[in-house]
């Protein structure tokens, strides 16, 4: 791929601030790849937004974690909700990350996933992180630079919400193939979705497609369909938008469980099965298009 | 008031940002009040506050301000998650805020509350804030000291998720009186909190109280009552965090619906009425402890 200024942009540019428009002369100062790195090999690297807070985002990313694991893919998942970590609880992952002379090492959920969060990093896991934006950008830019993430098919990376210092770092210095967006049905998400899918299309990864969670409620006594949040959207919202819609999936009071208890390995669900199958036909259609 | 440096902490440092560490000497250059400051008097200044995204907090913000309004006082939104601001169109706000010469007019909600945003800056409601945090950072100290805010009982601010940027500038920066805590059933959700509850400790304005949204939904068909974000936890947590608990709130399809029709000054709900009472009370027992 060819950077703006002329220069070659190779694997190695990632890491660094100037990758994509430097000249051929600063890039004689090549950007130098950690250990961490050059012990890693991620094939795809998909970010997970909403924009609105709330919406289920971690869970989706949790869940589409698993069904790959399932399909026998090696995954990794960075949490870059820095002050809002929630991964780690929904894998029953404790304790601290290790440290090795190669760098990080991502711990592992129950079923192999590897994990990095910054509540791996802290001593308490509600401590809060009272940081300001450059030391936050820089912990995700080190979640993708120093830790040993190994040889994985997908890197999903959980981002926090808002269109501000996080998702522009992620865009602009990790390699990010693909976006999945998540929404819920209020017309207000829907709005704040609307500014995310602007933003990506400034930075130009692929939209994969737009989920809606939160759909509606099925009452356990009477079987009665409620859709709390309001009329689903996600459809509608997708095709004004032109980006492919997945699928829509409920308030599913059996996944809080699950994710309280960080069991959301053994959450079984044929709707996102699909809506995993669906995603999987769109990373394929953009295979190819990486976008450093 | 006296600040670290052992200079007097007026009203007036509200706006420099060596408030309460400077020295005598260097506040011979004394920040100067705003025109917009001098034409506003504002009594008490409450942030509603979460840690994590989508448990309600702007709905809260909103049911809150419509009851104070109700009471008979005098209300005001700000408005301080700048990428994802949502109080304009609860409120069914449009349009664009005015420019007056003593400095941005806060435009009016249908019942007379005063609401500042960023959606109400930009020229389309879903053009995204693509800024990093020290920008975002002085537009909500610019929606203190800029906006013609006049004379207010209360003014809330709607803080975005997590303890980066924009909750540090509101508790050092802005004279914060107190501070409402939203949770909602998820463990989750509560260790976030639980985050936020440690951030605002360091800052040490008194927190006024719980308030455990989405706590259940109701069968609209046979009135089951379903907690589906999990058993609601709300006043255990209250208690283990010790602050008040001021009550748990249903997740409500009417609010949803009022709420993107931009008709939250319609919703009735004698479930807030009794928690907004609880609040008042807590209010009073902290008056006087100003904290500038």
């Amino acid at each position: 791929m060819i950077g703006k200024g002329g220069c070659t942009v190779s694997e190695a540019c990632n890491s660094c601030s100037a990758a994509g428009t430097c000249t051929g002369e600063s890039c004689s100062n090549e950007p130098k790849l950690t250990d961490a790195q050059k012990a890693s090999h991620i094939d795809k690297i998909i970010a997970v937004m909403s924009g609105k807070g709330g919406v289920g985002k971690s869970s989706v990313t949790s869940m589409l974690a698993v069904s790959l694991m399932r399909q026998g893919y090696k995954v990794g998942i960075l949490d870059a909700d820095i002050t809002g970590p929630s991964v780690p609880r929904i894998f029953g992952v404790t304790g601290r990350a290790g440290v090795s002379k190669t760098g990080i090492l991502a711990p592992q959920s129950r079923d192999g996933i590897k994990l990095m969060s910054l509540n791996l990093m802290i001593e308490t896991e509600d401590d809060p992180v009272i940081l300001r934006g450059p030391l936050i950008t820089q912990i995700v830019n080190q979640f993708y630079t120093e830790v040993v993430w190994g040889d994985l098919d997908y890197l999903l990376i959980d981002l926090p919400p808002g269109t501000g210092d996080v998702p522009i770092t992620v865009f602009q210095s990790l390699p990010v193939d693909g976006v999945v967006m998540v929404t819920s049905p209020q017309s207000l998400a829907n709005m704040v979705v609307r500014k995310a899918i602007k933003m990506v299309r400034n930075y130009k990864p692929p939209i994969y497609g737009l989920i809606e969670n939160m759909a509606y409620v099925q009452c356990s006594d009477c079987n009665h369909r409620m859709e709390v949040f309001g009329k689903p959207q996600g459809k509608d919202e997708a095709e004004r938008t032109n980006i492919p819609f997945l699928g829509e999936l409920p308030l599913d009071p059996t996944l809080a469980q699950l994710s309280d208890a960080g069991k959301v390995e053994d959450y079984q669900s044929p709707v996102f099965d699909q809506i995993a199958k669906r995603l999987a036909e769109e990373i394929k259609k953009h295979s190819g298009e990486k976008l450093a």
